[in-house]
């Protein structure tokens, strides 16, 4: 590989790992705001999706760059599509803190909760699948990626029974229903933060295997049993 | 730009078109199924998810060699990496599309709902703003993809009210919590596909006018007003 691109592609993987890691605070911020009842943590995340979006933005162009400057063949172009996808995904998790934040500004407001949800594991656990998702990306780990896949039928579990809960909850407390349907919102904008994540893994797979992990066979008997 | 290159571009603009075209048959039919209770319609939509993401990795990999063998510069990798962003977000209309027939096979087991839900409305809207944002890339309309961006701001509205009336049909008929759930995600993945139409169109008015529409001002007054 030519020094300078070389050096362009060391420079994408350090910007994509400074998104990640903002993208990672924010929905651990997110999720902190709706335990602590913090109104005003909830409004810092939001204000600083801004950053993330600015951050996305100049990666994108970065890879445009590259691509119009050194034009790369084989492993590294991958590595560069790679990064303009994972790129939007990274994007995309920050909104979700977003709309986490706008719930807990919300929630923050309103009466407690009788039932208590352990969002922290949840989000602690997406939070994992990104950190490691990235980390397979610049050390060019098939295996680590593999890792992030299984976590995600984990965090799918968790939404369920969140699911289960809220339900037996609403019919218990048919006046916190407003509350327990944003609760709900909540524990699906985090099980698609972990969804982003699977997502990243997959496309670092296909990248380093060439083998076409997003569409395999198991998902669709899993689709087909409604799993 | 060299003929080769202008028929590799016309290609992957008649390749995307076509998976545009297969998101938003899957559409129409999920939420068809839903309206007519019918099981087999909802298994068919799960079923032809397959075709779209052989589509995608098709799509994909035509973008890749493209990027290698021609080394298109300034608008025309614009647009190819257009593609590849787009290429993702219409796979992803796909799977919500599956996740829309997976809860009507839900609920055609259950006994009917007493409300009664406009999701024709809400999803005409969506798949009409998806076949407007690919019309506006083929196109290059900068114009077309604002027309998208408008009508998103309806399809929340949309989304908001579906909140409301599910949340008075739980306090009125608690026994029909669950299929009244269902019917409130199936209304958030419809809304999704409407931000994935909302995201193409960007993206072709990024690509044209080199302007970032995805984060622009107005989005951060939106968030901070918890609209």
């Amino acid at each position: 590989m030519p020094a300078h691109l070389f050096r362009e592609i060391e420079n994408l993987k350090k910007e994509i790992l400074t998104l990640g890691a903002m993208a990672e605070s924010a929905v651990r911020e997110a999720v902190a705001a709706i335990d602590n009842r913090d109104e005003n943590a909830a409004q810092t995340v939001i204000a600083n999706d801004m950053k993330l979006d600015e951050m996305e933005v100049q990666i994108e162009e970065d890879c445009l760059k590259t691509l119009a400057l050194h034009q790369p063949v084989a492993i590294d172009l991958r590595f560069i599509v790679a990064v303009l996808k994972i790129n939007n995904d990274l994007e995309r998790v920050g909104d979700l803190a977003v709309n986490v934040a706008e719930r807990a500004a919300f929630l923050a407001t309103q009466p407690p909760l009788d039932a208590s949800f352990d969002l922290q594991a949840m989000a602690g656990k997406a939070q994992e699948m990104l950190k490691k998702s990235l980390d397979a990306l610049v050390q060019l780990s098939a295996q680590m990626a593999y890792g992030v896949l299984a976590a995600d039928d984990e965090v799918d579990a968790m939404n369920r029974r969140m699911y289960q809960i809220v339900q037996e909850q609403i019919i218990a407390y048919p006046d916190q229903t407003e509350s327990l349907i944003h609760m709900l919102s909540v524990s699906r904008h985090i099980e698609r933060i972990a969804d982003h994540a699977t997502n990243i893994a997959e496309d670092v797979i296909y990248m380093i295997e060439g083998v076409i992990v997003r569409h395999k066979a198991e998902d669709y008997f899993r689709h087909r049993l409604g799993k």
